[in-house]
């Protein structure tokens, strides 16, 4: 498996190749940190102050329902950001939990100690702005797609755009990402397939 | 009425003091433009290339649904950025349109200048990662008010927090970003009044 902070390296150069002469004063701002398979990274409710990256293993994103029950509205695998971006501004306890669906080897930084990279090494800024404007543009396709495709095709997209994603996910988390019960999620598959 | 210049220099300022002793440099890298209302800024399947900053007056970003409706998903006000922001990363046609509500006095940069502003001024990039990062929050707590809150509940939040807002929005733009009919957004607003 790829040391996180080498996964961290590779992804601020490619995002942005002018950074490699300053990262050797800015990735010891981070620190490693393993989680293992279930572990709760942030809760809602709870304060939070962690940006993780995910340098191999996969974390979700989600928010308890009407019914008690979570939705998962967000998933970070290989290469991605997730934090509890609404309390990251707010400074208040955190909209979202984050969990580790698997054993994942993660980099972080605390939040005070980002505000300060970004201001010390402005660089950095231009790679996060890069990130989050995906994000950011990933969130809006999300309503987009919602909206205009069904949950048939969107299914079928994502099954066959994603498996190996697909497989890496138990299914009462996917079922709650797509917005339909396990048994809805196990008859589009099974019609998928058929 | 604050001239465009000025609303975009207070906001950098607002979000990043520090930026303030090189304003002089950065400003000059945007163009002040006037939309008349109902301009369509950006639209949907053709090429984008602008970001736009709203000093004054109001945009929607809509996409078509599958019954060929506009569904406005996000509103622009004062000093919030609006673009085709899937389209800025992926440099294909925008995923939206952008329109202008009312006659707006805008700050617009093109994708490439701001790409080129950001790497030679990188404290640009500690400003724009802060309105990314707010802007994917909003994006992500919308996603759980769908999810936690009835119809009702969002109207009555939404009239009573922004009741300036709600008087400058037609209302069958209103009704598409609650998801509802026309119709049912009266019912609502009847019901709330009554």
């Amino acid at each position: 498996m790829i040391a996180p902070f080498t996964a961290l390296r590779d992804h601020f150069i490619k995002l942005l190749p002018a950074i490699e002469p300053q990262l050797s004063d800015i990735l010891p701002w981070f620190e490693s940190y393993h989680a293992c398979k279930d572990e709760l990274l942030i809760e809602e409710n709870h304060p939070s102050d962690h940006l993780y990256f995910v340098a191999a293993g996969m974390l979700n994103l989600f928010f308890k329902n009407n019914q008690g029950h979570p939705q998962t509205i967000h998933f970070a695998m290989e290469n991605w950001w997730i934090a509890d971006y609404p309390s990251l501004t707010s400074l208040g306890a955190a909209a979202f939990s984050v969990q580790a669906l698997e054993d994942s080897a993660l980099v972080r930084i605390k939040r005070n100690r980002y505000n300060e990279l970004l201001i010390t090494y402005p660089m950095t800024a231009v790679y996060f702005n890069q990130v989050h404007q995906r994000a950011y543009a990933a969130a809006l396709m999300k309503q987009k797609i919602f909206a205009t495709v069904s949950k048939e095709e969107f299914h079928r997209y994502f099954f066959t755009t994603y498996p190996d994603f697909v497989s890496r996910v138990p299914a009462h988390i996917l079922a709650s990402y797509f917005g339909i019960s396990v048994d809805q999620l196990r008859d589009l598959t099974d019609r998928m397939l058929s």
